[in-house]
């Protein structure tokens, strides 16, 4: 992610609109948007290409919400992964759909 | 991103139920629950560990969507920021919110 | 909807909170936890008491929508079929899931 | 909601495409489009015509739902207010944005 530096939104002035909260709404939007790509659709029937267009947009203001906090992307997802060995141990989780709270 | 590797979801057999729409779903099920963190509150009130916490959910279902359809993460982001300058330039964009169809 | 008439809000000194922002807000987590309920599942696998109580919380927060606007909820669905007969006409529409801007 | 019964659905051969699964997907990307009523503004910015729009977009979906499942929607409205009102007792949670399990 050392590529992304916030030089699209600072040339353009945009980081007063991007307090945490419009961001993680803007991040909400361009998820479902990525959900449209599978509306009405078998679940392997999106287009990749819209697929791929929406899912970067969600990326981008994870990123923006990352900067904004000082999260370091990596570190936060090996975190959640490390909890949810712990909240989903293989031994109950094996093949499973349910959610923690009912294994 | 070289750290993620899908190792805890197949370490749990997993796979059978990560479709394409269904990882979708649940990406937007994390991105809303990011928003729970903001809701009554005023923009900057969240509590990080929170946001943190939800953000790494919303990351870890991007990954896997990025590994079902053999995206670069880092590659359509690129991407997706080179379209959107040419969608907001940045004579046009520069201070305002306003959608690129209204600039 | 004669029945609904904020007073469960009311007694709880609530309406302070219930800026039309964060009943968006609101509605749009509800609607989430109605999808969460359809998730890693066959479409009509769904467990129909939680699509219930989570459809109930939708309809509660639109209700509330309606009533910070004054809208007339009853009036703004049929307008809202009024403009789709015209966007999707029953000639090109019929059986096909395409949005109006690809027909 | 008694002139609501469906014509325009079936005029158009629609029922087919619509499972409760991809009508609650639908529900939540139409609940987003009323998000972005709101989105970079202040909480009482957005524009009353969009939001009615929207939002009578959430409501059609969630009509298709009830019918789909025989829900008579102002019961399942006035059920779910009588759990919040045991969930929500009005001397614990008068004047606090809480949630229940948190008062």
């Amino acid at each position: 992610m050392a590529t992304y530096d916030g030089k699209f939104r600072d040339e353009r002035n945009w980081q007063q609109f991007h307090n945490p909260k419009d961001l993680s709404l803007a991040l909400s939007i361009e998820a479902s948007e990525l959900l449209e790509a599978f509306l009405w659709k078998a679940p392997e029937a999106a287009d990749p290409e819209k697929v791929k267009e929406e899912l970067a947009d969600v990326l981008a203001y994870a990123l923006l919400l990352c900067d904004t906090y000082n999260f370091d992307i990596e570190k936060i997802i090996l975190e959640k992964i490390e909890k949810n060995e712990e909240k989903y141990p293989v031994h109950k989780a094996k093949g499973t759909a349910k959610k923690y709270n009912e294994l």
